[in-house]
């Protein structure tokens, strides 16, 4: 598996002969398929496709595939995305105060089950500089209030730009992004303590302590700039009970969000999820 | 374990004492104490007790009990129930046309999980009639439209009078209660289709469908005049992916409605739950 | 979704082409894919696929698809099975003195969860035979004995070829078939009353009160000569506690037990378990 | 809640007024008690209970509270620790080349989530000591193979001696234990990575892989002479499918171990969990 493989992430109008179309593609240019699943959604009337293959002995160079591949999904009217696995993607990772998705990010990424780099850490808060200096990772300190947001965030589309940023994760960054900021960067994960759509918003620890739940979840989810309303990748609950307070389920939630939060961004580093409407398919 | 027993849900202002106080009252009358549980709740100052002991032995009859403990309560403010474990509730299953809640609680009843009678079914409509005739229940019909809905609770409220009915399931009854019914007649236990807070109100699949959600629930709570917002007792969850259509969902749902609600039909009845505010606790 | 389908399950030696090899021939024949999916596993160099399309407007009639198909999969070295979706399987329902699974199955065949026909119980008790008569369906009371198995099965086997049954689910059957049983009547799906591998055998429950364990499960698989060792269909869990006695792990267990082999029986009607090994691919 | 306060742990033979005696020498010294829960095992006659309460108040100096309560203990035959929650215990982490496991705990204790000092990391490995050294804690190395064992039992119980170790936490330390030194240091806590009973013993995801299960778990037990064998403090669970190879197993299984290892650490700390037999009674 650690041969290099190209990924297509596919979505079109569902017609007969796709799968087909799209496997013949691979097959006569020497391609060996490992993972190949599709999914129809039959209401929208779309077909959605993730197909990867290994590189070796494909015969097509990396830098043709694409026009090759898009003579045949123009006329199929399909939206498509090539990745190559051996191509590290790039992260920044923003934060407020709260370190353990942060933490729990790094050491992932150094024990392997992130194929990313981090080379970035955003934060509108001083106190964590030190995890990043440690790891040798830049910290920029980016202070936010009511007035200068619009300007900050220009700020902020500049470092992504020169730190050639792939992926932003909101790992607890307590702030909300812009309409704007999002339209010119869209590729960002966040994590959201709840199971969305219950408890949008602040505090939803609190809320859930006062509603009296007996489960409590978090998400994650792309970005929009309708607040906590994105696209969910993915989620996850834990039991709480009557013995627990809101400190209690602050605790155990956090064990949430980083594993919730974790899973999001390997499954959509490794190309396997595909964003249409307001949904996701995972292609696991 | 047959033998009989009395159970005391107690909740008072939290104080030094309570607990030995309680204890006292059972030891010194020759009880045996089979099951002991407090919780406080140092937010709201509140302290709650379950004790459970052997009526066999004890040397206060049934019927002195509560006057003999009220002298205790009274003194340290707190509201009291009194149970024992051989008084059988009565229970009314309202439906509307699923027959999954209802089957699995008769069930469940007839395999001696649920202690209870099952005496009476109303519906507001004719379609599982048969299940009561098949299993010996009454059923009673009572339509509901926009006009006649307070005439109709008023025939509702006689029927449960007339069967000497303890506690309403709400078995999946696709009605709203009037905070008035409600009022006379507390002791409701509804399943809504959903992990509430989250979808709220009619159609939740559908909801949780268009709103690509990982995981989908199911909540068992109090009926309050507020929809959907009473005391939670029971809630839990399962899984769903973007193969699942909203009759997935549904399907896949009618499995948690079932045990959740049983759950909570259950803890109820074995006087496990103690509401206070908008809160349950559960001891179990 | 009520129009029918075709479902092909495949198992080959890994090599180039095999999707599009297999999409072609569907493809060329005028089919319309709606569920395709596909796993390599590396380690054993095996290609599994699952391939679903609508046979409406196919060109092929039914019974040449699998004489034409046979064509490319011989080449292939592969072995296949081809299913149509509106041709209804028949289950028989083996059972022993419980009927939780039993009357779970009915209520999912007859609110359409599980797409069979249900024509036959067999039990080597006498007690639930009530039940068969009230829905309709044959009850063969075969006794077993230590000296009377062999003859027994002959009898079974008999009844089962009688009613054309395509799978004998064993829901609570607390009898053992022998390796020759299996060997002539292989579609058997069982559940075990544990968390396989943990406590196989007789009495899981007691034996997980014993261990203090924190987890109980059940397992739905496929039969096999060595007991409780067959491929795994689905698991899942529920927590216990102190508090729960044997009785309770029972009455927990019943409830993940009738879940969990609904789920495994449906998904063995819709063609999406592929056996390898003594392992399961579930294109779910 | 920074008030400090005392918790005993205590089982006896069931006898009537247990409750109340224990709770009348608690309240006849001025104590308030914040928690109280108390289960019979009715099989084994035995009552167990854990009682919490503010020292603030209390008439009763620290240093009598145990021979007073001995006075009330000795007569009912119970076992009974006595724990003050402003004593901070000191931990040893033993581990050997995994890290997860041990950076979890010590995120854990830096957050406050752990109430104990880890002074102490032993290693029969090189290659974490960086680890020990950025966050302060002494690291010593002691090679075990077969023929010094007894040898280096004895060195590591004179280091849990010389730094005055109340807990030791095996976090993946992928050596057994003598009964010898489990008798001497009994207090142990080990993560072995799978759902116990199942897989008990060495490489257990290899053989769930094997085996082929579709849910895989990690159980925090105290450590006993017979592996893998002693009290189960905590378990819990993931869903794998058959598109999980063994390395992703073993690393959807290192977050189920740090979650259910800190889960059984932290009960532990707070005087939770009361070891009876070979069963835990765990007092959420």
């Amino acid at each position: 598996m650690t041969n290099p493989t190209a990924t297509l992430l596919i979505s079109c109008p569902d017609q007969r002969g796709l799968v087909a179309k799209i496997a013949n593609f691979i097959y006569a240019n020497g391609g060996n398929i490992i993972h190949s699943d599709q999914h129809t959604d039959f209401a929208a009337g779309l077909f959605l496709m993730r197909i990867e293959w290994q590189l070796d002995g494909f015969n097509l160079p990396r830098d043709l595939i694409g026009t090759a591949f898009n003579a045949i999904a123009q006329p199929l009217g399909a939206k498509w995305e090539l990745h190559f696995s051996d191509t590290i993607p790039r992260i920044a990772i923003w934060i407020s105060k709260q370190d353990h998705c942060l933490l729990d990010l790094i050491w992932r990424q150094r024990a392997g089950e992130i194929a990313a780099e981090i080379p970035l850490i955003i934060s509108n808060h001083h106190n964590l500089k030190e995890i990043a200096e440690q790891f040798n990772i830049e910290y920029h300190h980016i202070a936010i209030n009511k007035n200068n947001k619009a300007e900050q965030e220009t700020k902020q589309l500049e470092i992504l730009q020169q730190y050639q940023i792939d992926l932003v994760v909101l790992a607890k960054y307590m702030q909300i992004l812009s309409a704007d900021f999002i339209h010119q960067f869209p590729q960002i994960i966040n994590i959201h303590h709840s199971f969305l759509p219950a408890f949008v918003g602040a505090n939803p620890y609190h809320r859930a302590f006062e509603r009296g739940v007996k489960i409590i979840g978090a998400t994650a989810h792309y970005a929009t700039a309708d607040l906590d309303a994105g696209p969910i990748i993915e989620q996850d609950v834990v039991r709480v009970s009557h013995r627990d307070e809101v400190d209690d389920l602050i605790r155990k939630g956090k064990d949430l969000e980083r594993v919730v939060l974790a899973r999001a961004v390997r499954l959509h580093l490794q190309n396997r999820v595909l964003v249409y409407g307001n949904r996701t398919v995972v292609f696991e």
